[in-house]
């Protein structure tokens, strides 16, 4: 039944910026920001609004950590791992080669402890940070010739930042940074041979497919690579609690919303890209096992001069190990049935 | 910056009772459905406030729908599929043998138009549905004996309920409807040779490890079942705007929580099975082969005499092959590598 408005309960307005590290073009990444805020709004009745900005806008791509720590804005939406250059342990946040899947990651964060231990780590930037994103299992790239081989690997000029560049340079791999505007005319005029971006949906858009021909699974770089919205501290606790609850709730439908949507689109997009040409292709057994050992050795190497990412990654490992055990059992028996099935389907 | 309260967004109180069908004992279910009525408390500063109740308490278990359907209660907290005796397609917002995983299930049904297509279903038994909870792959029950061959499923008596013991009745499995408290006592006197659950974590608190030996995987009868918030329609009407979209929230939310406390106590209670004795085993290709058969000729003998089951059926099975095909290329060829090098790491 309704009865008088509760005016214990008033709705104070506030209004927050909320750059970005996300193109404008990609409804998927940007698209999930606008949401957070359309639907805070939504939740307190347009009381509480927060404004989207694209990179540029308000401050540059990879600049966003840097201005939520400083207060020039109240939040952001942002990948902690584009900042592992300040701290490694970061990465660990957003995802690190051959790390969980989405689902692993959602659990270990908010039920596993993972949220505790990475907060030191956000602390030491100025930042709080809510997991507002997923994009799920990205694809291993765009490859102008097949790698066969480990020994194919050596040399190849291949596009990849991050932990996933420094495992790759382990293999002789020549690792660049090139930003996602110049990525198309290198590929196109060989500066690099290769290339990763994100999946089917995305990479589609970008035209990949006319300028190389092999498109290589998994992207074990990035299993499932989360998207933060980073706060200012004392903009958070400015806040009232039930506008806490609201914004911890609208990241949730976040994170959510962008696996759904990426779940969506990715299948159709890969059904184009096959009618196109594009082959697919799936990274050796010898090729991932000699990642996964160079991808072991880095994280040794790394935490034998951090002791907190040592003892974080310990962690997140040892929670790992135990979670594919599990689902090993229930969840990819199923899969790996449900996907011999389908294949036979299709036949 | 905090401003003077907005007297025109103020709250109204609002004050709903919910009962759900699953019992107390069950912090993973229950306490989800506590979660809810919690959260949606904090999103409304106290002023839209949702009472849970157990089954038997407001109403029985079996009876939540039908009071929802009635205005008896405003929202009550169950699985669609209970009810499949009132219409089959009931059980495809909660699980068909041999569906979706929980997230090819998010995707299609908050993306891909499965709640568009479902809303018709639900508005026939007088509710509207949010989907607030998923428990993720269950397993395929606790068994006295090993069952290696398609044979050994004849004469089989097997507790398991739905559209699950209506595919293995067409293998000779004698299917039975026990109650959650029977359960243990059944097995335990071989009036029943094997029962299913939910998975390590729920069935563990019953003490099957103590009457029966083999546990096996997948439970391909329910890969992911949902549950959903049915709500009265003309409760939810009457709602503002912003509380509807809390309500929707805190449902994400739920769903969300589930899963990730399943997938986090799960691989906990599995360890804790495996020590005390418990034998794991997964079902044969042949079988899973000839139950996937079962499965297809069932679903076709339903949709033969029902065109919204089958129309409903056809789109749901589309969208799953799809899934199916894009989740094998990026997300399965993780796992398995993963699931390979745990393997290696228990050694």
């Amino acid at each position: 039944a309704l009865a008088a408005p509760n005016l214990a309960s008033a709705q104070p307005r506030i209004r927050w910026r909320m750059p970005g590290s996300f193109p404008k073009s990609l409804d998927t990444l940007y698209g999930t920001q606008e949401r957070i805020c359309r639907r805070v709004g939504e939740m307190t009745d347009g009381a509480f609004q927060i404004l989207p900005f694209g990179p540029g806008e308000v401050m540059p791509a990879l600049s966003v950590m840097d201005g939520v720590g400083s207060g020039t804005v109240e939040c952001g939406y942002t990948s902690a791992y584009y900042y592992l250059g300040k701290d490694p342990a970061l990465s660990i946040a957003t995802c690190l080669p051959f790390g969980m899947s989405s689902r692993q990651l959602w659990s270990w964060l908010q039920e596993g402890g993972g949220r505790a231990l990475l907060a030191d780590v956000y602390r030491d930037q100025g930042v709080m940070a809510i997991p507002a994103g997923n994009t799920g299992a990205q694809m291993g790239g765009w490859f102008r010739r097949e790698i066969n081989t480990v020994g194919d690997l050596n040399g190849l000029k291949f596009r990849i930042a991050g932990h996933g560049g420094a495992v790759l340079q382990k293999l002789g791999v020549v690792a660049q940074q090139i930003p996602g505007p110049d990525l198309y005319p290198a590929l196109e005029r060989g500066v690099i041979d290769a290339l990763e971006w994100v999946g089917p949906y995305d990479d589609e858009k970008l035209g990949f497919q006319r300028v190389a021909r092999f498109y290589y699974a998994p992207g074990w770089w990035e299993y499932s690579p989360s998207i933060d919205l980073m706060i200012h501290p004392a903009a958070y606790e400015a806040l009232p609690n039930h506008y806490k609850a609201i914004l911890e709730a609208a990241c949730t439908e976040a994170w959510h919303w962008m696996m759904a949507r990426y779940d969506h689109l990715n299948p159709q997009a890969l059904r184009r890209l096959v009618a196109q040409g594009t082959q697919l292709r799936v990274f050796s057994r010898d090729i991932l096992s000699a990642c996964y050992r160079a991808a072991q050795d880095l994280y040794a190497e790394i935490g034998s001069s951090n002791a907190r990412f040592r003892r974080i990654h310990a962690e997140w490992d040892k929670y790992r190990v135990e979670e594919v055990q599990w689902f090993r059992l229930a969840e990819d028996t199923q899969a790996n049935f449900l996907g011999l099935m389908a294949q036979q389907q299709q036949r």
